[in-house]
């Protein structure tokens, strides 16, 4: 059988539009994300570990990095939501979100964001972390993660959150994921008539300061962390 | 009646002894102390709402501590001890304690330590922080207290303490009484399995620096802590 005629070469264009995605594939590029935050459930393990790896890589820190699977397992999920360790879970698709009504009790919907993006993304570990979790007609990735838990001012006497990691994949940065992750936070304090959020920071990190601050938080210049660990920790076994 | 004949006048001594208490009172000064940390309860919360105060004062922080015993009462003591919010309250008596065995399931039978001193120690303040925890024949005070709260960390995949506050009433300070109450804190988490326990500390306090470097914990010279609070936190309320 004769090979079908090849289509015509498109017109060239003296000055092609540089608001639309130029591709070659069968799908075009979207300019329009869906994103949703919700609660991470056991069955997000996977994708926080790989998340938490790539965290150490970018603080330079994996000499310091021992989480496992299994450990994660078994740390999380042990309370209801907000009451102790708490994962939200950055998920975005190029179509809309079915969000199923939220676990009885959890008290948080998901929240969904539609963002416009000014220049099309690629995704290079779409596959590695595809979430199953919006039924199978639709291509959904985890793109970040908070996590966070409730600490307690004596002088305020009330809770707050502590935010202990905030991760968003690069191809997803600067998009205003990171400032939606620590916003559900802040919202979720407030709803729950919580006192603070605090988190840290690095003193080097300006970029990171000057959006944190932004955002309206205050940077304490004075307080230092005091950390007891390892075999200093250990040392306090038999202590008492 | 005549009164009775005052007693003859104490032979003058040249030279008394420097390490013994000078008292006139009927009740010599003890130089032995009886001090025991435990689990705090809902009926200690007076007390540990006058050591906040304290601590507050203290710290020169009166202008932003708002807690009342009210809403220390209904944010603590909502979850067994350990898993949430915890305070340990450190006892003095002059007397041994009789320790009842601790509540089913605390995990925590009270720490006792007996505490010699160098030289007499008058508490001005014992009839306020009388503490009716060792029966009606015994003297107890509360001199403390540490509140901590279980934390997370991501790199190890294991829950840590954050201590919030460590505080000492003044007559007791300088006799080892905070390092014993952090020291159980410490034993507590290595008991539980758990990697860390931080804290805070002010940049310029340097005795305090030391105090913490000789019980074996590092200070993080580069992370600063970012707090969001009062109506910057307030406007999260309707963000998501």
């Amino acid at each position: 059988m004769a090979a079908a005629a090849p289509p015509p070469p498109p017109t060239p264009t003296p000055n092609p539009p540089t608001d639309l995605p130029q591709s070659d594939s069968a799908t075009p590029f979207s300019l329009t994300l869906f994103s949703r935050i919700r609660l991470a459930t056991p069955a997000d393990v996977p994708h926080i570990h790989k998340l938490i790896n790539q965290m150490a890589v970018f603080e330079k820190l994996t000499h310091i990095c021992s989480a496992t699977e299994s450990g994660l397992s078994s740390t999380l999920f042990n309370s209801p939501p907000f009451q102790s360790f708490t994962v939200f879970l950055l998920e975005i698709s190029h179509s809309p979100f079915f969000n199923p009504p939220p676990p009885s009790g959890s008290g948080f919907a998901p929240i969904d964001r539609i963002v416009s993006l000014e220049l099309p993304l690629v995704d290079p570990e779409a596959e590695s972390f595809k979430s199953g979790s919006n039924g199978a007609e639709n291509e959904v990735v985890v793109a970040g993660f908070v996590l966070f838990f409730p600490n307690y001012s004596t002088f305020l006497a009330k809770p707050g959150f502590y935010v202990e990691d905030l991760f968003v994949r690069e191809c997803y940065r600067r998009k205003g994921f990171g400032r939606m992750l620590l916003s559900a936070v802040a919202a979720q304090a407030v709803k729950l008539g919580y006192g603070r959020v605090e988190w840290v920071v690095l003193d080097w990190n300006v970029n990171a300061i000057k959006f944190y601050e932004k955002m309206g938080a205050k940077v304490l210049p004075e307080w230092r962390i005091c950390r007891l660990t390892g075999d200093q920790l250990e040392a306090y076994r038999d202590a008492m």
